[in-house]
């Protein structure tokens, strides 16, 4: 008993029956409430409903690309139940999940939680992708080799991303947007193997067609919110002053989105009582645009 | 694609389909986000989905009555969609959904939202059920005839509801419990009309059964949450100091549905973001427990 | 029993009686704590409270635009209260009012509250100033012929405002700086009337010139706060990121106050609880801002 | 212009002119926005302005009482302006707006900040009652000769009043209810001087009587409001468990209503965003009953 | 250069290096900041911070045991680093922390985080202590044999902590008060093994006397704080009415301490950010006074 | 007892012993939690603390400026206890310690606190370092003669500080880079003097070598952090729309940091429950890096 005398369900984009039911939906949304490696402030884990909550004020027809994102159809999925007997269990409940929803013929996009849920869904997608590219958003190099005693912390996601994209091929396997706090170590190991990670400044230096242009063919991109600069998004575990803005990012993803296949996309790390609730309302404005971007009718 | 890998899908207690699908159902949650007429601090509108979100915490075994309410069935609505034209458009909505789902033999449990939804709930009920009595619980008197230019009012609820319920019957039509706020007007109104309306210290000296024993055969139950000392409940508008405690509502309830018929109920007022959430939690338990002593299997 | 022992009574920026009580004050501040129509998140109706209360807190010297605005009097009214049957009694309430107060000679700033009660300013300054051009910050298009059953829901606010104003005129009856979000209708609607809506960065690239040159002599001045970045306000129930920035706003606003007469003006849809209550600064030195560029002494 | 359109203007309880001008109101509001003292959590200095604005939902039959204390008139001061160059220099701005109030017939009620103003208070009203007895309700004995380099610290609010108020006597000089954290050396002065002070505990044991029983006929009445239990009232600089309910505080104010003549009193230490607003509601209540108990018509 | 113009080094209770240095003194504080395993709402790994910091509010003479807790010496560690390889790993590294402290002679009071880390605890306590009895405050039974996939879960802490907990012996291995959530599996549990677990109504009934009868000589206390009611505690995970008072808690904590010897404690579940600040403050004051009748001089 | 089972002691950057003791330490920072001045919205006499528990997130290797400021040696002192008696007595202090430190080597780095704070450590390093500039980060003037009956109050902050740095001098004394509020008088005031104090409008336009230029060879920073731009830093009690940007302090900081030498600086004015903790995060990375800029190895 749901007419027009009722909102529509709970679910992405608050969308009827007909573009969100999962049989006839070309993208599943995946909400992943995990955040047991945190090591700054917490709450990531709250994140997909709060990201979910925020999309169903949204307005359907997206003005800024043209385009009605929903009419390919989105399913969003129950919440996937946290491992909670450690990191490496829960990534390969997300690759298993990831997988059979790609086999399944789905465009996924998986909302966290923390940045680490990006490495079950990298591995699932690389798998069935060779060549892929990831294009990441991150403040952080993530590139430690382990961390608080586990190789699967969030900050080791781009270390574990690495080692499943196969060297020896064309485009870089992972190109990262927004750097502005690491390690000495990570730092050397950006220098050492000649990483493309790009700052703010050198970002804003280089121009989105130049980091388009490093990118394969394919492209998963992997979205950890601190990119933002803590004015448009505050509501995350290690915020850092000085990143990206809502219009660069945006224009970044339109120009990629031109220039290559995007295959599948993350987006993490909203911890919704660390900032406004317009942070969660970016986080879901952002979820629509790269879905209108990546999935054409 | 939810097996058990996933949480439930959002719903009151996070039910699997077999226990929340709309057909096999008894309940039926009604969830209205309405508090425009609301004229104390705001947010009645977010009552619902915070306590069907606290309500997903809960353990389903409710140890203080020995029962597992959820096994005759919940089902959750989506969100009644407000009417903005003014409150009696939207008392209307109301009571002919609620209607609906009577004649349809769902026993309905009415979420606020403010006060106010309750005249649609008890409207509806207590044409399909003639000498019904309403137990009321609320810290205010809820008996203007008019307020901020309207008979619709929050704080006419009662008074609309003594419309509906005639006269010339066995049991009091309106018992309230809970009264520490008033005007001056509606004191005298129920002075006159020698109304059964009992603050907390009255209530503690007349006991549960004495208070049972001015009910009809059959009862409606409309708890405005600020009957709750503040201490318990301070997510509401109009909180009151002086209020009654879990263990003293809940004794009642259970008195209640020892000796009468509980038909429906509705749990108004929460505004969440007006106290912890450790309120809205306190609002899904109290609903479950109230389905659990109401329904049988 | 007031003297300079005791903080000036509480009002707009806090003045003394001289610059403040009616009779002599050119400016009259009309607070309406009304959102009885809101979708979104909630609590514009505690919007004007917030902005008079930060308002206690400016320095009364503009040094941004190099006057003293208080000098010409500011009187803050109490606050009207809400018509809780329905938006169409309120706007009728909310005319009324401004257009006594125009008849007295005031200039009117109408603090909201949701961007419905502009509505109602609009009327009563369109009735009395023919030919009146509506400049219009929102990132929101406002354009819906109705939304959630009533005609007069915050969703068409412009749509209201452009029937008011007569056709067949010099300037364009409504320009619109901020638009981000829109539902496909409203886009069509826009294009197929030619509306002078901008986008911030349309607005960017035509420049605070070409968007005067647009209106007429007389200008009415409507701000929904949501126009701001979040970054700047995020205190609004529809935070849409992608928004304008404080000089930006603050330079149009220069640039209409030199090329035309500003005969009024509304703030609108700040929801304090929803961000710092920084927003909340923002909307009291906009309020003062604009009474020094509209009223000179 | 100020109609019933419109609400009352902002001051205590929201009363209308004819209840609330100086001239014809017995009781006088004296708001101090002071906190300057403060050594735990922070914020005093915004508890009158709370206060005031929660009093504005208040209901004005006070149907605990049965009465209607703003019959007698309550007329609500600006903001004593803090004196920052120290402590004494602000008792002493206190103590002389209080005497000036009551040398003009006035009954003062002084909304803190935080408890040292009371200090101000009870000096005025010392000299103008001899033999006068303070009743005070306290989680603190406040009783430290100095603390932070100045004897006027909010720790030292009881030692500076005994001072005040002579030994040889009729009563009590000081009468503590509330008592549960001290240093060791407060406890062995109130051990050596045999001050009759309780804490919770004992005074459900001794009972409101034998509290009343120890004041002279005039008694003055002093609440820091971390008297209250914390589920009462967080809002506090320095909560500690184990406190008062609100039923206790009030059947004790109604006995020594009953037995003495209360000759004026303060509420302080709300701050407000430490706790919910419930706790304002709380604060602006008390300060309502205790007018309609201390003011008689 | 740290003399009388500074604070103490922030530590529990703010104490000077003379009563809070490692080597003289008797107790010692083990922060904990783990909460992977959590399932409800998050932030008990904030849990020992603030904790920590409401301390050194409190003032140091106990004065509702009559005691200057401090006197034998308190030390606070830095915090225990979260093992982010899952919680098995985590336990391990509590017990093998607490049990060099014990063997080193300290009286150890761990703070957490989850519930989960008392497991490791009372694992180094009991190895030590043949015959040890267990005397658990908490609303949930915490029984299950496995959660979330991991039997290191929160909801299994008693269940493991049993496991450590030899039977034929004298007093029950583990008591529980506060009972009121629980599984139905779990409830069988306890009716199958006739465990001692008392609701807060059953603990009124039964008196303290006879939960102290019911345990071994030696006990050990884990306090989940979620065991109190919300109006005390609402900043927990999972609140749940009708809990436990301070008072009462502490007439058990004072019985306790009276007729068996308390080896060690834990206070764990506090999330600060979900709660008033006054939480943590109960939160220091139990530990403070715990530690005060446990560690006589 | 402390090895790599636990997390370092909490204290600026959480550096281990070796790079924070006292004696081997280059750097000392100073918290000084006083805000009895204040006049605004509240609450910086937390921010030390919060600055300080935030750096502990920091990760230490600053690759905005290739540095790793700890390298040198930062202690944290424990926090300056406030002197209650009023804003003299304190600057006293302050200067005190802060010439205790100077004489002892250390680079010293206040963290307030109010504004006012910075007067005591200029005076100190003032009478170290003839011909020493000022530069000042600032929204506000700060040129009061007096505020709120004392010459001590935050608004006064820089008229004082001039009253120290002697004229006849190379380089200007003060030099004020972000102003946007000021009372007419002070704005006369900076107007008769030629002050070179700058609105981010003008800042913009002349650039950050030219404000180097005007700065004598020995440079002492003060900043105030309403300085930023409210979307960057709304935590403080006067939040003014229009600041500076991350990149724009970043930029004159390290052009200064080239040209000339820094001798000592503070950060003042975080209150942080009035912002995202991501103002926190970013007050205390502009404390490392600004360590970083001014004290090289």
């Amino acid at each position: 008993m749901t007419d027009d005398r009722f909102w529509p369900p709970r679910g992405f984009a608050a969308l009827d029956p007909e573009h969100s039911d999962y049989e006839s939906s070309r993208v599943v949304i995946l909400p992943v409430p995990y955040d047991s490696t945190a090591s700054g402030w917490v709450g990531a884990r709250e994140g997909p409903a709060a990201i979910i909550d925020a999309s169903e004020n949204m307005e359907l027809y997206d003005i800024g690309i043209g385009r009605e994102p929903y009419c390919v159809g989105i399913h969003t999925l129950p919440e996937l139940a946290p491992h909670a007997g450690g990191p490496e269990a829960m990534l390969e409940r997300i690759e298993e999940v990831v997988a059979e929803l790609l086999d399944d013929g789905k465009f996924v996009v998986t909302i966290g939680g923390e940045h680490t849920v990006a490495v079950g869904a990298v591995r699932a997608h690389a798998r069935r992708t060779p060549g892929l590219s990831v294009l990441a958003f991150d403040a952080n190099a993530d590139l430690r080799d382990s961390y608080m005693d586990t190789p699967y912390s969030h900050a080791c996601t781009l270390r574990r991303a690495l080692e499943c994209l196969p060297a020896g091929r064309h485009g870089a396997p992972v190109v990262l947007v927004g750097l502005r706090s690491a390690e000495r170590e990570e730092h050397e190991f950006i220098q050492d193997r000649g990483l493309p990670f790009y700052s703010p400044r050198e970002y804003r230096a280089a121009g989105p067609e130049s980091i388009a242009a490093q990118l394969a063919d394919d492209v998963y991109i992997t979205i950890d919110l601190d990119a933002f600069d803590p004015s448009q998004v505050a509501a995350v575990g290690t915020p850092e002053p000085g990143g990206l803005l809502w219009d660069e990012v945006s224009e970044l993803l339109e120009t990629v989105a031109r220039r290559r296949r995007i295959v599948g996309f993350d987006v993490t790390e909203l911890a919704p009582s660390l900032g406004p609730r317009a942070n969660a309302q970016l986080a879901a404005k952002l979820t629509y645009r790269l879905i209108g971007l990546a999935v054409r009718e």
